[in-house]
């Protein structure tokens, strides 16, 4: 039997698993500098939570989830997305009864049962960013001025943040009424999908690719605010003013998650060929009353880390690209063997990345090894002297034993190659 | 209805998720100083796999893997342990016909449906460590050498390492024959699980610790080894010795996975009550050839690090404390919210960690909020002026509105507080 990672999963290898080092350690700091803070949660979660928080009729909680029963016939789901699973925290642990802000950010995988494609995986990665506890706008701008300083931390100079409002409860039902109305004379002519919307979600019949065309005539909601969420609409714009941040206004643009609310955002780059959204988020004011917490608002957003890393490497492939480093010892010379394996783990305990070869290996093509795994140097060890090779420019050396200690040394970056 | 983490799994919050972070970043320094490199494999895969890899007889795949199907009936199982995805990771992308050695770490949760005890989950953390390509003793002696670095990076100064070798499948099926033999005369005194093992996985009656005592008149494992496996293991405790580790031998030690041959290893210490083992490893030569891939020698450890978080937390809780870093801005007048704002963002575009407050509470709470998430520096804006206040040393000072951008360069850390 050939045994391969199950359908739509994958593994990342070096050196992709070292870039995503690299990005997700910038994302940290970005994210730590606007004062958010790390958390962990379970890759599973009661499936009720996500049917719940999500909502039943979206196509995550009808078609996508990994929903299977424990030992005890407990159900779960391997989690699809990260707020539920923050918010049921938040509630768990109490935090909605502390009255500040709570700024928190997340990393792992993400789980969704979907037609596998190019740059789309059935496990794939969230980086993720949530602040709870405040209805201000301008931690909407906040979240957004965070997208943008992402993204730019990597040198993407192309890329659109469009943002809408998708008001309240009460102003978005009065709106979908009207919408539900006009579009019942034409839905005939929509797609499958659409026609199944119309009734269970109607507003995502708004973001339908196929359809986009003929919902030109359609009200637009924004248009459709209560007063007091087009005010929070208004300022959002005007902070991301003061910030100088550009947006552009998209009203198809509703997010297919039932707990969002008023502002909702993505940001889409031409990277991949075409316009792709690499994240998206918006406000859920009434998520965590709905998990039984005490009403706290919340903004987020969730960055598709998988595609971040396409994103970042066709925008710029040399990012992987890492100096020399360290030192390979060998000897031709088996009775030497001890006095290489002593001086590599010296090496190491001294803070250097140190490599030694544990198989019986020519010495031409341990050198080979050492150039493609890119240490900087190679230190032969023979019976009366040693050699150390620059790696980089080929320079050679030769050292006495006595003058061990003095490579030693001058390899840890404590001295030069004289 | 009342939303909770499910049974056996849990959240890391702040501080203790910071904590993960100190941690998890030092044992990846280590590793990466001892030429290891990053993987990352998915969180599920084939059921039959782990049947394959890790022994149909074993506990974890008897009892305790959360095993599912997906909507195509496809038979899949959250990972219990890592060396499986990652043999099989090796064979699947042609690592085995490369000649060298290959040197992995991975990092993540691990799930095994077991009765939730204090400090042990269903849903763990393993940080694992895999060298494939090379049967050299000095190998097995890299791994139990990194185990010790580790742990001393932490300043753990109490622990012991356990050592033995299970030889290969010819000494070992030999001894196990002279084993159930004699244990058959006795078995009727062991407990239930004993019973079962003695015939399933006779090795396993050895590390029972209800029937411990029993075992003393029993031959030893480690005394009956073929020549080569004899040799193998004399050269591991060689190689200890050279690199001053200390160990010492415990016959009982076989690990409970089928995949093990010749070096098993251990580390424990006594920080979390009683001897705690917090890694455990050993080699696996025979794994990669078993899963179809080009017989190719290996060795490893996983190092079970909410475990380890304990012993490094109960030996040191210090290590949790940073210092203050970054400014909190805020201003007692509304009109000067929109300034408040812009100089935040102008500080984090400046790489400092500023905070600022998005809800209307009193600029004394606000203090307080600053004081207690541990930011250096409150800054206060007024009409006229801005007070700057050192929060640890309570020293403030009047900085006029013409000053503004020199408390800026002096907050982003590039002048003095005068």
């Amino acid at each position: 039997m050939e045994y391969r990672a199950p359908r739509g999963t994958r593994d990342i290898l070096p050196p992709e698993s070292e870039g995503w080092d690299i990005i997700l350690s910038k994302l940290t700091v970005r994210a730590e500098e606007y004062g958010y803070k790390k958390v962990i949660f379970p890759t599973f979660e009661h499936t009720e939570l996500f049917k719940r928080g999500i909502g039943e009729d979206t196509d995550i909680v009808q078609k996508e989830m990994y929903t299977f029963q424990d030992r005890k016939g407990r159900w779960l789901t391997l989690r699809p997305e990260g707020t539920a699973s923050l918010a049921r925290l938040f509630v768990e642990k109490g935090i909605d009864k502390f009255n500040g802000v709570s700024k928190y950010y997340y990393f792992g995988s993400m789980f969704r049962y979907e037609r596998p494609q190019s740059g789309r995986y059935r496990e794939f990665y969230h980086f993720g960013v949530e602040a709870l506890g405040s209805d201000s706008p301008y931690l909407d701008v906040e979240l957004i001025s965070l997208c943008k300083d992402t993204v730019e931390s990597f040198a993407i100079k192309d890329y659109l943040i469009y943002i809408n409002s998708i008001g309240c409860s009460e102003c978005r039902s009065q709106y979908i009424l009207k919408l539900g109305g006009l579009l019942k004379q034409v839905i005939a002519y929509y797609c499958e999908d659409c026609r199944r919307r119309v009734t269970t979600n109607t507003l995502r019949v708004l973001d339908c690719k196929i359809d986009k065309h003929r919902n030109a005539e359609l009200p637009i909601l924004s248009d459709n605010l209560c007063p007091s969420c087009s005010q929070h609409y208004d300022e959002v714009k005007k902070g991301l003013q003061t910030l100088n941040i550009n947006w552009q206004e998209n009203p198809n643009l509703v997010r297919g998650l039932d707990y969002y609310n008023r502002t909702v955002f993505e940001l889409v780059t031409p990277y991949l060929g075409e316009s792709t959204s690499i994240l998206g988020g918006g406000r859920y004011d009434q998520l965590i009353s709905c998990l039984g917490g005490k009403e706290t608002p919340g903004v987020g957003f969730a960055l598709g880390f998988d595609r971040l890393y396409q994103v970042v490497y066709s925008n710029n492939p040399d990012f992987l690209n890492s100096p020399r480093k360290g030192v390979y010892i060998s000897s031709p010379e088996t009775g030497l063997w001890d006095k290489v394996f002593r001086i590599t783990f010296d090496l190491r305990n001294r803070g250097l990345k140190a490599e030694c070869n544990y198989q019986n290996r020519s010495l031409k093509s341990q050198v080979k090894t050492a150039d493609k795994d890119n240490y900087e140097f190679f230190l032969t060890i023979f019976q009366k002297d040693m050699v150390l090779k620059n790696l980089t420019t080929g320079e050679e050396k030769v050292y006495e034993n006595e003058e061990e200690e003095k490579v030693l040394v001058l390899l840890s970056g404590k001295g030069d190659m004289s």
